[in-house]
């Protein structure tokens, strides 16, 4: 009467602090882990930029007028406001205490996915192409491991509408991004009713779960026996245009 | 230098087709399957529909003016139109092929969440109140099994600024919907930077991976060994107030 179908694995790991200066690379570090053919590995965009040094000293920052007049605004410091406005692209919406940006990436978020919490160190943007650092540590674990993965670097992000963040794809290597479902049928010999899943939206969700935040110290995150497509995909085929939505 | 912290397990399973004239209950039949203590059962919200009758008819549906002269612009049935304005608050988009709405439960999405892939039996609507019906199905489960545990209703949204619909939580017992983490701190002693996560919406993003779309027969899932709190939490408590939201 019930019959299992499915059995996904999801497998929280902890790894050693990333601070940029290892003389390993992530994706040797990664391919330490027995690694299966078609596990999809997601890592937390944070340990990704810093393991690319991608961190803004903040006594390098000179914030513009702008910046200044903004950060009275939101009650951030003027050297975080200034790296979340060379984030983005425009200001799609001013909050009480945070921008909405669409950032160079084009993603729609909070600040840019500038890391507010700054280090004495400093300021963590998001990595600057995340699809490309997601190929690069697929191809590195692929020819270290020989198996065929799939890698997607994740984010938490606030969402409209809704309450509470949640995990998104911000890069995708080696399995689909959106997964394109148009002419396909259900049991009823019917279309499917929805015919574009943002699949790596829900796996990136999925490690989420596990990673609770990326600090507590589960970055990374093996899926295993996912049942989705592997074809090539990235994290820009899962951004609507701007001219396509209309909530901008 | 990598070590295994949580597995948790995804399991798809496979029902038999609901009508709404079962002998059983939802309750009665997802305990067939060996539960265990604190596994999170996910369910398609369409089953939850289809056994509770909630389908209208077609023929017992009268349109008006408004939904006749919104059908031609939204290249839908009069009646699928009907039902769309009948299960709304109010009207947030039109899109060139939707109408994104507030439904009377308060979710803003496109249709209403109303199935257009109408059969010859009738129009399916989003349970009446998903929160109740998912509690109703916990509690069954917990008096048949002797086993706590929490109870999620899923069903695909699309986004705003992003493609692809993804799963999401409508209705919630027995697990936290959205999970307030503010106070707690990281592995550097410094507060969390995401301070509440939509750890129900994550969760029910997880389980459409495994259900791909319910139709394919895999309209139940199981997480199995989630590292979430299980205090009483809601789907209501993922709804944001018209108010507190800078895109309405």
């Amino acid at each position: 009467m019930i019959k299992e179908r499915v059995k996904m694995e999801v497998i929280g790991l902890e790894i050693p602090l990333i601070s940029g200066n290892e003389e390993y690379t992530l994706a040797e570090l990664i391919s330490k882990y027995p690694l299966e053919e078609n596990d999809i590995i997601v890592i937390a965009e944070t340990v990704v930029s810093k393991s690319e040094k991608n961190v803004i000293l903040k006594d390098t920052i000179k914030p513009s007028n702008e910046a200044i007049e903004l950060s009275k605004k939101l009650g951030k410091e003027p050297e975080v406001v200034q790296v979340i406005l060379d984030e983005s692209n425009e200001t799609v919406r001013l909050g009480p205490n945070f921008i909405v940006t669409e950032t160079k990436h084009g993603f729609v978020c909070a600040n840019s996915g500038v890391d507010e919490s700054n280090t004495s160190k400093g300021i963590k943007p998001l990595p600057k192409n995340p699809d490309k650092s997601a190929n690069e540590i697929r191809k590195g674990i692929e020819e270290i491991t020989g198996k065929k993965v799939g890698v997607i670097i994740n984010d938490s992000m606030g969402r409209p509408f809704r309450k509470g963040s949640c995990g998104v794809a911000i890069g995708v290597s080696g399995v689909c991004g959106l997964w394109d479902r148009k002419g396909e049928k259900d049991l009823f010999g019917r279309e499917l009713k929805t015919t574009e899943v943002g699949i790596a939206d829900e796996l990136a969700a999925t490690a989420s779960v596990v990673m609770g935040q990326s600090d507590e110290g589960i970055p990374l995150v093996i899926i295993r026996n996912a049942p989705v497509p592997f074809k090539e995909g990235t994290g820009k085929e899962l951004i609507r245009k701007k001219e396509e939505d209309v909530f901008r």
